[in-house]
């Protein structure tokens, strides 16, 4: 069987337990998971006598190199979901699943209007995607490997120094650094916020210098060969000042005691309200406002979530960040963020940084 | 009226000749077009007496900043459209137009589900979209501004050489000049395909050596403040060889006689036709499988199409791309685009490069 195979095959298997019989793919992601194709046009139809893959006249030569032998190949011009009428056309009546949440209205409308009467469309989002919560070994080493690199072009950025530079002009050398170091591209924008603009969790670099006495949150990732990677460090840019380093040492300790809880078995809720309650035992609840952490894969965001309002379980095998934050509006905010592969008694982290606070100049 | 208030005001006129009472605008250029708004979740809700803008609570600040004053804002967490219900309860029976070559299935049935029953929703798409492709000077200007800064950082980077460096390099080395220069962003991943690998309208950089004897196709443009560039140039790496400098002239004089045909008037498949006649009456027909160009603005793939198979009419106003190339497989490539901007008896170029084959080493 080819290295992919066991993955249709078990979506074949929640297919069958859900009623469904084909499952049209269209997520770019799903289609690269399920058929190893990187390119941005493609989808794949799946059932217990198909395995389909479509894409245009760009990537014929690029799906011939990476689609899973196990796919028949095919090739459509304008919309690709034209091309799976065909073999659907025969097998009478049956129930088709689509992905609800991706597709659109109109594409949904031009399906029906291509396909068989007797197909039913059944919402099907969320099937590849449960699915890819539990990595392989081989993914959980690609997610090592991006973290590794991420790691390493933060280094090389802060041995050139921050202080004096602006948050722009560090995003961008992070990213070049990255790239530099081989990754395809980061997996979100960098964030790097100094200073009072550290409490917002989701700063944009400004054309602002980073100053001596600012704590400096900086939040990246690469991706490596399709998987990608997810960190966040709070430096102290000189000698650090007023609260910072007892907020920071709180903030460590809830990473800690999220880290401590995490394992097969713990709900979602539970790890995040592990860490959660040393920041509100503390007097900072209502300053960490965001989930604990979020599943990583083929996407910087996906399942299992770590929040309190998670009804997911952690299995061996999902990779989840664990990322408290305490934010202090109009002061500074810091973030410490590990990137863990779930095991059955506990995790290993695959974010290679120390976490003491560490001056930068 | 605010500076964008003249935009909600004619889309309203074209909603009352549809028979459309409200729209839910969604897709986020269209919303960054309406409103002024340029994070990365927002929607808009306009009807003859209501203009309304929700965004979730990371955006409260930028919106208040950037959303044009004529919309009322609301804020909502979790699902934005969770928010237009209120609004729409009490008018009685309406049409609510809605994009439905974006909004996925998931959120259609979202949305009928929380809107009051006497609220029919209709198929809108593309309606913001025909508004957008006709630009108003200020939108031009932008357009012109970041064509410049693009053609400025190609020339930082042809300045360093090009000979000897990767496609990656050249690439990377490309993105980061524009945002040097101040761009957002490139408008697309650069491509720079030497050799053969130019005879692949879509190719990626390789990690692959620019040599003496190829020829180098760049396509590249930048973002700058919202606003698109597109431009391609082929260059000659030291002197050219082979049917090389024949190509380039006769896709040069293609280019030459696109250009010529672009105004106000004209039918998108006409300016196609009177570029591609050119290649065609060469005999390399066969070799030019493309569409001559689009239109440019905030996407940088936007209306009107000028293609064999465009039924669009081009406007005043309409900021197009004009882009034949020849691509010989096994061989090499050639592509020549320029940026402009269509008047009532001609075309304006925005691109301010020059277009003899050039040797760069």
């Amino acid at each position: 069987m080819s290295p992919l195979g066991p993955r249709t095959k078990r979506l074949l298997r929640d297919l069958e337990s859900g009623g469904i019989d084909y499952l049209l793919v269209t997520e770019l992601s799903n289609v690269r998971y399920l058929t190893g194709f990187s390119g941005s046009n493609g989808l794949a139809l799946v059932g217990p006598d198909l395995r389909l893959f479509v894409t245009d006249f760009r990537y014929v030569e690029q799906a011939a190199v990476e689609v899973d032998p196990e796919f028949e190949r095919g090739q459509a011009s304008g919309e690709l979901v034209r091309a799976i009428s065909g073999p659907l056309d025969g097998p009478g009546p049956l129930r088709l699943g689509f992905d609800d949440a991706h597709v659109s209205v109109r594409t949904h409308a031009k399906l029906r209007e291509l396909l068989p009467g007797p197909i039913e469309l059944v919402a099907g989002a969320g099937l590849v995607e449960a699915r890819r919560r539990v990595k392989e070994p081989a993914e959980v080493e690609r997610i090592a490997a991006a973290a590794g690199l991420a790691g390493e072009a933060l280094e090389e950025v802060l041995a050139r120094g921050v202080m004096g530079r602006t948050e722009r002009e560090l995003g961008l050398a992070l990213e070049v650094a990255m790239r530099t170091c081989g990754a395809t591209a980061p997996s979100f924008p960098p964030i790097i916020a100094a200073g009072s603009h550290g409490a917002l969790p989701h700063a944009e670099p400004r054309d602002v210098t980073v100053q001596a006495g600012d704590l400096l949150v900086v939040d990246w990732g690469a991706v490596l060969d399709g998987y990608c990677s997810d960190c966040t460090r709070t430096f102290a840019v000189g000698p650090p000042a007023g609260q910072a380093e007892e907020v920071y040492e709180l903030v460590l300790a809830a990473n800690g005691a999220g880290l401590a809880a995490v394992r097969a078995g713990a709900g979602g809720r539970e790890v995040d309200q592990a860490a959660r309650r040393v920041i509100t035992d503390a007097g900072y609840g209502e300053q960490f406002g965001h989930g604990l952490g979020h599943g990583v894969g083929l996407e910087t965001h996906e399942g299992p979530g770590l929040s309190p309002r998670s009804d997911d379980v952690l299995e061996a095998g999902n990779v989840v960040t664990v990322e408290p934050g305490i934010y202090l509006p109009g002061q500074f905010g810091v973030r410490i963020e590990d990137l863990v592969v779930v095991g059955a008694d506990g995790c290993e982290v695959l974010t290679g940084l120390g976490k003491d606070l560490r001056v930068v100049g």
